[in-house]
């Protein structure tokens, strides 16, 4: 039977402030990538959120970002390359640590926000972050934009890597996403976004958002969890990918 | 030939700013107790004290602290169990994979400031603590305050302990030190510091501040590297303990 | 026409993690007590806060807390006197800069959480918080737990201040509230929370939760604003004060 | 008798974290810019060097910067149009009131490291900065890098503004500063530095790093105090400018 991947952001809360449904949406994903207390997340949501994911089964993830919890690690920052490193080592070691002193184990990493825009166009950034994350643990799976350069990097070092295509962005020919400050980036339409995965899926193909039919090969389809129709986009596109005959599961490390 | 345990709080300095003189202090040391990012110390100064310790083979330990950078945990923090709980977990995490990925290996684990001393005469706290340790790696040898509830909830545990006794401070006719408050808290003469760590070593005593001898048995002794004398202290503090016929040498795990 | 003053803590958000409904609150309110960006709050929060609170035209208060982001200033922090003055100066200070940049002035101040709980019996902190307050503006007024050491303290200073009790909080029968770890602390019976405002307004009293009828003198009443019955609850108070006669109205500086 | 400003960095500690010499060194400068807490700088600093700065009679002004304390703000960072004026009004406006509630004036604005860096070559963002400071205090002075676009745009507000050049950065043929990239960027030769002030407030002149002599006009001269030497060579700068027949003195707002 043909699987696909669906991750998604998770423990992105922070002490009094919750973000998402993180127990009910871990019903219909298979990865979660976990955020690790710099630009969101506290120890204790890191915990909790662990927990949860060993429940459901889901593969356990880190989400590394930037030192910027003001601004949800979406704002560009340069750091020296000993800084990323640094900042990778600690941030994936912690994950690492907890989720295997909860009983699991640390599956794949995958950087956040404005970390994982720069480093998916600009090599030796994407390659810096794969260092580290090899220095961790080189069976970790690395995932990133699908061909950009967070995949050919991680190639270079023999990480195991996973091309990511988003269920809910728009694209530009060349298979970048289109920018968010572009307001037809993101797709609202729920049924637009179920066909842009199934198409995905099945035909390795997207339409970019000016209708041109493009080659995009995804090994994992990410989903967000942080607004109110999440979770019933989640259950709706479930349904959909199961219909096609598709099962939901976690990659091979 | 008998041994003694010197263990010091290293990887104190954050970014632009600097504390200590870690690559010096190590020629002095067995033990290096490393600050993980919460009361001070960053990604790039933990792995930079990491990698110096292993040079000099030094065993490596982590040193938690309060979320609490602008007291520098020396503040006392009134959390949940649940937030200590997640917040030793994370922070002895991240040390031991960030150990390990570096090429070494976690020996121990000492908690800093005010976590040390409310922990010292609260053993649910003490307790809560262990626990963390424990589950991260119950190899771990957990240093705290000779015959407190540090050592008490550890062992209830069974893991491994290590009674710390301090250099530089003096103790009340129970055991306890002198508090901060008090200004005769901290010895700042080098001779006598010398003689306490010799009188701890040799005889198993220590003399309280009102000049009555009382038995300590002390596996390590805590000398400070944050103060200009420091490292003329570590220096000479090693010529007298091997003159004594001791080595300086980090505890079995 | 007699008037009676509603107070709410606002300003609460942070980046992207948004905590309650502050403009449509501000609808069934006379005061805004305005989150400094220590336990909560950031510049832009704070600036956007200012501005609805200026168009809704109800007056504006600093509500300094503990330098505890995840902790939401709720956890108890031992700062030095030199510490914690300094620290209430500045965020009022912050505070009140930003007001009269917007086009208004700051009217009054209240400590947040842990430091109000912690002042409200502990004279001495009490006397350093008041101190700074009255350094930065000595018109400003000054709001803190009725009969507590807060008033006390404020008071002999001679600054103005305000006596300020619970809309949802039970009392003790000595006019303290019911500690938060006893599950009776909070009301949740709107129309209970209701009946206690009026007879606090029109009485001078208030039952304790031991079913005492005690005095307590209320300047301002507290309501909350950050869970979803906040709102339904606020205009349901307004309305029913109204009723009696009342009109909600800030009080004089 | 003609007059020169000399301006330097100071309240850069923070906690337990010690930088600079701030009270030496504030003998020998007339005009201080204070960090206000994001990059640099605690309440508890801040405060205490506001003080100093009164008792030596040197001119205050905010030292505003991004909000990265681990990168002391010399990491650049994207942050939106309204979170970079909201940022400047909370700074600006906390040290106007301190300044103010210890019995002093806030006399100038000067952006920090990489918020100057990239403000002096992007108008928009100089605008952004420039109108809230002007919107906290319109009589503030604006201190940027000499004929930059931070002056351009402080002076299209109509602010008054001040031309800054450095005492120990060299200067390329246009008048910027040799990026810190390059090994030249800095002057360490006493000397050389002192000569190269002298040369501004005598010739309006300076010699570029590859020795062609360019025009440029400079209010003030920026010195460090971060390290060893700046003690000795603020004094030693000080004899040799007032030996030219000039006085060290703050700006006229």
């Amino acid at each position: 039977m043909n699987t696909i991947d669906i991750n998604c952001d998770l423990g992105e809360s922070f002490g009094q402030y919750s973000i998402g449904n993180d127990p009910e949406i871990l019903k219909y994903i298979s990865s979660a990538n976990i955020a690790c207390g710099f630009h969101a997340g506290d120890p204790l949501v890191i915990q909790k959120t662990i927990v949860s994911a060993l429940e459901y089964g889901v593969a356990i993830g880190a989400h590394p970002g930037f030192p910027d919890l003001q601004g949800f690690g979406r704002r560009n920052m340069k750091l020296s390359e000993d800084e990323l490193f640094s900042c990778i080592l600690y941030q994936v070691g912690a994950l690492k640590a907890m989720t295997e002193a909860l009983g699991g184990q640390l599956h794949h990493v995958k950087p956040h926000g404005a970390m994982y825009n720069m480093a998916a166009c600009d090599y030796n950034m994407a390659l810096c972050i794969a260092k580290a994350v090899q220095k961790i643990d080189p069976s970790l799976l690395f995932v990133g934009l699908a061909h950009s350069s967070l995949i050919d990097a991680a190639k270079s070092l023999g990480l195991k890597t996973a091309n990511e295509a988003f269920a809910d962005r728009r694209y530009m020919r060349d298979g970048t996403l289109v920018s968010r400050s572009n307001p037809r980036a993101v797709i609202h339409n729920e049924r637009e976004s179920i066909h842009q995965v199934l198409q995905l899926i099945s035909d390795k193909q997207v339409v970019s958002f000016d209708h041109k039919t493009i080659d995009m090969h995804a090994d994992t389809i990410c989903i967000h969890g942080d607004n109110t129709e999440a979770l019933q986009f989640a259950k709706a596109l479930k349904e959909n990918i199961e219909k096609k005959g598709y099962c939901i599961k976690a990659l091979k490390k």
